[in-house]
């Protein structure tokens, strides 16, 4: 009997490291999640990813061949091969692809999350048969994945896309890069809820999060305090909107893709952020491009979309020698 | 005797068209410019421009062979072959390729002249070898070429490349485009004029240009003025590169390029707006961009750089089916 292909898909998170195998219709056959332990090294990591494969590998052997391994992570660098300076992991920097060839002989590719996010997409979720299009992730920060004619915008490095560090307010908000007012301190999880924090201590707007402290206040509290209709909730909605429908303006004006693809936590509050967005950044459009863009949520199953952008990821590579 | 090729480039402006004879490494072999008569139809030129190109050719017809036609022309849309209501011609929207087939079966191809200024320094000036780089013209407004991976970034419409209209404050000057604080209403040949006007009405500092009056005053003046020390002419570009620095830092943001080319009527001013600009853009770069991006001036002799770039576009396409 023939057997089908499979790619690996690996994403590694802060907190925890997800790996999976995705068919090339993008169904995702089986997935894991183990503990990354941010404190370990990247050899310890991956050493525990790949006795995690071969165990489950086994029991889909006899019908799947694996054929190569896509890797989404924070920092990494697709031409270097390399993940440099992960803010959340105690790595240094690591030449991720040199490490897996210790177990694997597989070809293999590594990108950041965005990124992936945005191949993902492309090849199986809300940007098929797209060839110009934004991928962005709303989560602790803002990512995001540029594809220009089919193909992922990588730059002269293999650093571009970092939209969420395009400056919105050279005296804005602390940003965690160092800078001030980037577009992330604003429009992502953590943004809106320094927004209701903001409104909290400016306007007198009666609210439910007016109980809560910063550190325990949730993307997910605000959304569900919004659909119950309250009015803080919903400005801090309208002013994440508003600078992120000013801001991706700014990146239609470079790149005039055909949609812009909402991806990642704040983006599961669905049209509490998308239609704001899409009316801001309509009000904001120069007139060539007015009416022409598409703002979109994620296709990708929410809480496996990264390990199919990273499944995904390989599967382009292999399919573009083809 | 062998003839060699040569590409033909015509650069349409407001006032005047000029047209060339390119060859293969970028020198110009004959160049003529004629009235554009914003007032005649696209028919009425190219009927002109034809003649004058089948006139001059004559001289060169022993020794070289005509291969193709590169145009740069405003509002140009390069899958369309269009050019679509050039604010400043009487054109109303002609598909120009068409247009050009009643006058020469040469393959013709068409876009913006910012774009063709980005292929002329991809072939022929300061970016030669480069595959990742923006060009940037401070002419009467800003306009902007963005190549990615050797490639000019259309976008899904043929119009990407606006970073002239990213905006740098939604309260800020109006801008010819309708909206208001576009980049170039700050950072152009224009944008510079407007702000020595603005330090006129709000500083003391003591300037020749208090002596001309709007409508008279040029980047020009404004450049010699600065370089005879005057104050205000100064203050004026150290204004225009924080401006130009701030949303650059955007751009590489989204593409990580290798290069940043200033060309065009501002750019003559060289280091006065060069030097502030880098510091400017690097003040606000993200730190794994900080140090990697050059600011560069074009490389293309001055007058005949969008005759070049436009010839380059031509050649560029036919060396792409060799």
């Amino acid at each position: 009997m023939k057997k089908n292909n499979l790619t690996i898909g690996i994403d590694v998170g802060g907190t925890n490291t997800s790996l999976g195998f995705v068919s090339e219709n993008g169904r995702l056959i089986f997935e894991k999640s183990i503990p990354t332990f941010a404190d370990q090294s990247a050899e310890q990591l991956f050493s525990r990813l790949f006795k995690e494969i071969n165990t489950s590998y086994a029991k889909f052997i006899k019908k799947y061949d694996l054929i190569g391994i896509g890797i989404g992570a924070p920092n990494a660098n697709y031409y270097k091969e390399t993940v440099e300076l992960p803010p959340n992991l105690n790595w240094g920097t690591v030449n991720v692809v040199k490490l897996v060839k210790k177990y694997s002989s597989l070809p293999t590719v590594i990108t950041n999350d965005a990124n992936a996010a945005a191949i993902g997409e492309m090849i199986f979720g809300a940007a098929k048969r797209m060839k110009n299009f934004i991928v962005i992730t709303l989560g602790t920060g803002l990512g995001s994945g540029i594809v220009v004619d089919g193909k992922l915008v990588y730059g002269h490095d293999g650093f571009a896309g970092e939209i969420g560090h395009t400056i919105v307010d050279p005296e804005g908000r602390n940003c965690g890069c160092g800078r001030k007012g980037c577009l992330e301190t604003y429009a992502s999880a953590t943004g809106i809820c320094r927004t209701v924090f903001e409104l909290i201590c400016n306007t007198n707007l009666d609210s439910s999060l007016r109980k809560i402290s910063y550190e325990s206040l949730t993307a997910k509290q605000i959304s569900e305090a919004a659909k119950k209709g309250d009015k803080l909730a919903i400005e801090a909605f309208d002013y994440t909107a508003k600078v992120l429908g000013l801001k991706l303006a700014d990146s239609v004006a470079h790149l005039s893709p055909e949609a812009i693809i909402l991806f990642g936590g704040l983006a599961l509050a669905g049209d509490l952020i998308i239609k704001p967005t899409k009316r801001y950044m309509e009000n904001n459009l120069l007139n060539i491009f007015k009416g022409k863009v598409k703002i979109l949520s994620s296709k990708l199953p929410g809480n496996y979309a990264a390990i199919i952008g990273a499944g995904a990821l390989i599967w382009n590579e292999l399919n573009k020698n083809k």
